[in-house]
């Protein structure tokens, strides 16, 4: 059974009024929430991965959600499920890297549980105090794309890990185990933005990110692939597939959103593209080696089953 | 590793300021907030629970914990774990008889993944509105122990079932695969207190929650045996046993609090015991069969991962 398919099943039974951005938005409340989960096995290796480490991308993937909202993090439930056998220095070290990623942020508690496998369960209540919370479903004709950072390399680490690499001041291999979230991006966009906008993170890849909002917002996406960041790196290590890396890879928590061109200028923001109104595709890549891409649909797309 | 182990490693690096109680309270905000999870073969197992039944109790559990507060339940974000071969009809109807809790609860979102085991980890968000939060270290000298309902009925049911029974209209296995939640019984104390007071739902036990009150209260809980309530198939089924599961069976999910004579009168609260200044104990059972039993420890107390 697809996600897909799961999410239809529920919006079946419950509805979808909060269904279809990363973080619900509480507007009553002024609060922006999101819950993210890591298991063993499909979203990460023990082997590959150390407990601080783990810690560390578990806060960072909830703190990307809530940045990519517009809102502020500001309390962090943290629900862990552990096999039996786990030891005192695992959850010393997975809290260490958890702390790392805090910034002010409190954790107000959360559950312990026993379990097979490693699982993280972590919930992220930000507040929208003087910001503008985004909505993928607000990309409006005219708005620019910008993008945060570099885009691919957090999949192209984990393809270097998978080939034994264990280099971990490798940029590539870091921004795979520690991903950091692009807080200050969101941020400055959310505080200084007067209009209805579209933004979110690239969790499953920079291509999902550009069809999810295309697709909620009803509008046609066309992006220079010439103007798209990436680590210098990725080309040298993968020549043949890093155009599929920084479009389909995920995990790298980089942020895009649709804001006015005068934004984007005057917070100096990297232009990758346009928002149209809807043509007959969602996103159109433009100036990649083989000319242009259409993607309108999500078949290609970054799969954390797959992945591990 | 023991839960308590993993509790003392988590307060060293993360400090104890919301640690204590199964809500977290977030003054500010005016939120109670509590997260909880059930896994696979540790907190049910698929053979004696339908998904409709898991997906109640997912609900009810967390529901519980709000109402424990004194809190008012409003939002839910509902993280499911699933292996890759879980057919559409299992979310569908996890959904309904999660959907069965709601009562006015609107579900903002949540997550899903892929694991080997199902896994459900909810967050429920409260509000304070016009309520008084309880919390486990606020109970005092001269105020009477409530309870919500009867005890001892779902461990007594998980046996029946664990014997092979699948009488589902059996009061005992009902209140094991569908319990429910306290929600009257706690709103009704936290509207109407005037003051501090410990509440907590019995998740794990009678004797469980008297001992944690006390602990956290640095108080000496009285009960007499002969007010709990029970089912009375209770003795029928378990001649031997009833005092134990009555005071150590988890899962039934009812509310104890400690309260003012005069409110508990009031309400018209079932009064099973008294708040005394700590004396060389923590609880004292009166009246039991053998006499009395003191409780200063959780060494008896249930355990999900030895139940199932």
């Amino acid at each position: 059974m697809k996600e897909d398919d799961i999410l239809l099943t529920i919006k079946s039974v419950i509805g979808e009024k909060y269904i279809g951005d990363d973080c619900a938005y509480i507007k009553e409340l002024g609060l922006v929430v999101t819950q993210d989960s890591l298991v063993e096995d499909i979203h990460f290796l023990k082997k590959y991965m150390s407990p601080y480490q783990l810690g560390y991308k578990s806060g960072m993937v909830n703190i990307s959600d809530i940045s990519a909202s517009g809102g502020i993090p500001k309390y962090m439930s943290v629900a862990l499920s552990l096999p039996k056998d786990i030891s005192t220095e695992f959850v010393r070290e997975f809290y260490q890297g958890l702390s790392e990623t805090l910034n002010g942020i409190e954790i107000i508690g959360g559950d312990i549980t026993g379990s097979d496998k490693i699982m993280v369960s972590i919930t992220l209540i930000g507040i929208d105090k003087d910001r503008h919370i985004s909505s993928r479903a607000n990309a409006k004709s005219g708005q620019v794309i910008v993008t945060s950072g570099v885009h691919g390399s957090s999949a192209a680490g984990l393809k270097l890990l998978m080939k034994g690499k264990r280099d971990y001041e490798n940029p590539l291999i870091k921004s795979h185990l520690m991903p950091v979230a692009q807080i200050k991006f969101g941020s400055n966009i959310s505080k200084n933005i007067n209009e209805d906008y579209a933004m979110m993170d690239t969790s499953d890849g920079l291509a999902d990110a550009l069809f999810k909002i295309a697709k909620a917002s009803n509008k046609t996406l066309i992006v220079d692939f010439s103007k798209i960041i990436y680590d210098k790196t990725l080309k040298t290590n993968f020549p043949d597939e890093y155009e599929n890396l920084i479009l389909y890879g995920g995990e790298d928590y980089q942020i895009i959103a649709t804001v006015p061109e005068y934004l984007a200028k005057s917070l100096n923001l990297n232009i990758i593209g346009k928002v149209e109104p809807k043509s007959e595709y969602f996103v159109k890549i433009k100036n990649m080696l083989n000319g242009e891409k259409i993607i309108d649909n999500l078949n290609n797309c970054y799969n954390h089953f797959e992945t591990v």
